[in-house]
């Protein structure tokens, strides 16, 4: 077994003998197994133990763990942890308390003392047992698949693997393996979480489906070896599909391209909707089925703008050609817009500028060539350049928000006017942005809608003397 | 229920109201119900029926399946099988055999008949029941997808698909409908291949399984759904590399490029190979784990070449940069070689030529030039063609096979000889070619190995005066 574990060490965990790990120990059969032999490979070990206080015995459970190690001559350290204090904290169970704040402490420890990775001692029948309650529960592949070797990124660290060297040894072999070593485990805890279900699992279900299929527990173990290999084969597409159609993220938001998203496959299409919502929620292992598909729904829709909630806070937001997932609209960016403060206004003259936020602003020169510059108005394609004639507006020029309802008559549309929140609608200008858009004015009549369209109001004509040139242009990215 | 199989059979089924079907009919509740929502749908039907004269009540249903067409006013036909005696021929199981007559007869009628696609009656419990035994047997994606609403190509058609419309039906609905109906089904023998196990899974595995998960059916269900999506996408991954990497087939045997395969992640090194036997084994449904492993195994040894069994006659064979899947080294093609029967010899002259099997030539000129032919001669690259000094040689020259153990001194290798079979292996010529390869000889040395090597003997000179120019071309594809 020795060989079998150096070689899985080696081979799928990726370890070096030289390497400093931690070992989650919590006295059981497995993390005893596991201490041990890393021990006797050579292996730089810290072994470190979690105690939840939750029965009377965890004490002297603790004492064990430390005695042992000091027995291999290996480097000890401890903690004591308030799970139901936590757990009522949180809101979450008592069994997902004592998880989280195990692994949150073997992280920080291997952090702390710079360890390679944190070893911890699950195998082959608990493998088993979680691909059958990822089944009981109707998970896809990446809960029938179950743990691997190796983990990384896992919710706990970018960059330290969570790393399972048992994980295709049986139990079995794991207690001949200690009592040839006359190694005496306290009773199993490891199991802590979700014991109950598991034991039932264990102990009635597990015969019972070898009553059916006598290699069930090899069966599954092999199956779930497999679909390991096929999630990281779609996996690989969902990270290509991630990179080509991610547009911005950041802390509480991520933006995406609509149609990229839309156009991938219904399986990548899923898992790309899963690994979003886990980089906002790293902890949440079990994303809902109907959740992925609700989001998933909701975007396929020809409706064009609009927002659902998903999940734990998280919503999709449809804006335009992209679509975000962040933690409510307030979390969205606004620095790419030239954000003006609601109810403000400004005064704008001939040859003068004016600063908008986000390192915008707003710039008018005269123009000394009337016919240049009506040649360079009739040719203009630049919606952030616009020529007005002077002499048909009131000077200053007032620069402001848009008005609820108001209407506007855009340059080339025959008189034919249009509400302002229209505009902004065809022109797929972010709903968040239009409130706080400016607005070049003539007195109360808009000028023009900076990014977006000149209004027929003070068009150059081959008449037109004072000629004004104006820019919205961005001096820096704020 | 009408409705919701309707929007299946157009949405997941492709199917058009307009369309011919031809549908199985046992006379079981499913293939009743199937009949009759698709007669009132307004589908144009041929209801088919196989006596697989399996029980004595078997023509007692024949007649009630026909009589029940009847009433509709749809098309029946039906046969007869002897299932006993094809079991023996094939020394398959009876529930193989009667499947394979069942599945055989109906694609034959519906090509005969011009039918659009063939229907049969496998409802979502038979899914359900279908995945699980998958898992227990420890099948991956392939199997824990489950069936599909449309399969194709399927083992019995290239074109005509084999369609399931009543896949996400429970069975108690279909009872329902066939009660509002006043329906009444034989007893239902439509699961008649792996009967028994299936009926244990069915009345005792399932509610034990919902003793643990009550919603077990609709989660085996729907993961089923989710990883056919799974499946779908990893497909056309493989369908990719396939393209990409196939360099020949025919009946008997594909070839592929070794290191292309080599190259792929091992989900779709897998898939691919089993894609592979189901070119050569259309009807091999579960192909085993081990076998797949074992030939992928055999693949990425270093070894170079050799040859493995795989399964049911099946072997792989590794052939330089090639590796071939094929039904023995009988079956692989030679007609890509310049073929010389083994122990015959012909002469060549100047100014002749020689055909070779397969549509080769070897063809022998006189260069006028012989200062030109010095330049050509120096700056060849094409292995097809040589250079030679009439004056060096006996004429004719002799066309043989390769004599074993012979010798030969490569131009450019300083007089140093070598065994012409390590030439071969070296320049990667098939081993099946190398004995009936045509050597081009001066008496009893060699003076060209077309294709590959010119001798050190005869070399050009700047004193050569008669000078032959040997070119091996092909002058058609046979």
């Amino acid at each position: 077994m020795l060989d079998n574990i150096d070689s899985i060490l080696q081979q799928e965990c990726k370890l070096h003998i030289n390497d400093r790990v931690l070992v989650g120990v919590s006295g059981g059969p497995d993390s005893l197994c596991l201490l041990h032999t890393l021990h006797r490979l050579g292996y730089l070990i810290i072994a470190a133990h979690v105690n939840h206080k939750l029965r009377p015995e965890a004490g002297d459970e603790s004492l064990f763990v430390k005695q042992f190690a000091k027995q291999l001559g290996v480097d000890y350290i401890s903690c004591r942890v308030d799970v139901h204090s936590y757990a009522r904290e949180l809101r979450i169970s008592i069994e997902e308390a004592a998880r989280t704040m195990r692994y949150r402490y073997l992280f920080e420890q291997a952090k702390e003392m710079d360890a390679r990775a944190v070893l911890v001692g699950h195998n082959a029948d608990d493998q088993v047992e979680t691909i059958l309650m990822h089944l009981l529960r109707g998970s896809g592949l990446s809960g029938l698949r179950g743990m691997e070797f190796i983990t990384l990124p896992n919710p706990w660290s970018q960059d330290i693997p969570l790393i399972r060297p048992l994980l295709s040894t049986w139990r079995e072999d794991i207690l001949n393996y200690l009592s040839e070593n006359e190694l005496i485990p306290v009773l199993d805890k490891s199991n802590l979480d979700t014991a109950y279900f598991r034991n039932r699992l264990r102990h009635e279900l597990i015969p019972i489906l070898e009553s059916y299929s006598p290699h069930i527990r090899q069966n599954l173990l092999r199956s779930g070896q497999i679909m390991q290999d096929d999630y990281s084969a779609l996996q690989q597409l969902v990270n290509t599909a991630w990179d080509r159609n991610l547009v911005r993220q950041g802390t509480g938001y991520l933006a995406f391209k609509l149609n990229g998203l839309l156009e991938l496959s219904p399986s990548i299409q899923r898992y790309f909707m899963r690994k979003a919502i886990g980089y906002h929620l790293p902890g949440l292992i079990d994303v809902d089925f109907d959740c992925i598909e609700r989001g998933l729904g909701f975007l396929s829709e020809t409706k064009p703008d609009g927002q659902v909630d998903l999940v734990a806070g998280l919503c999709l937001i449809k804006e335009g050609d992209l679509f975000w997932l962040a933690h409510g609209k307030d979390a969205l960016p606004v620095s790419d817009f030239p954000v003006l403060g609601y109810g403000v206004q400004f005064t704008l003259n001939i040859s003068s500028s004016l600063g908008l936020d986000n390192g915008w602003e707003l710039y008018v020169e005269e123009v000394p060539d009337p016919v240049l510059a009506l040649e360079q108005s009739n040719a203009n394609l630049d919606p952030y350049q616009a020529w007005v004639d002077g002499g048909e507006i009131t000077l200053p020029m007032i620069v402001r928000c848009r008005i609820p309802g108001e209407r506007f008559r855009p340059l080339g549309m025959n008189d034919h006017s249009m509400k302002v929140s229209d505009v902004m609608i065809n022109l797929k200008l972010p709903k968040r942005a239009r409130s706080t858009w400016p607005l070049v004015c003539s007195g109360q009549d808009i000028l023009w809608i900076p990014g977006y369209r000149q209004s027929q109001l003070a068009r150059l004509t081959p008449e037109s003397r004072l000629i004004l040139h104006l820019t919205l242009r961005r001096l820096s990215t704020a």
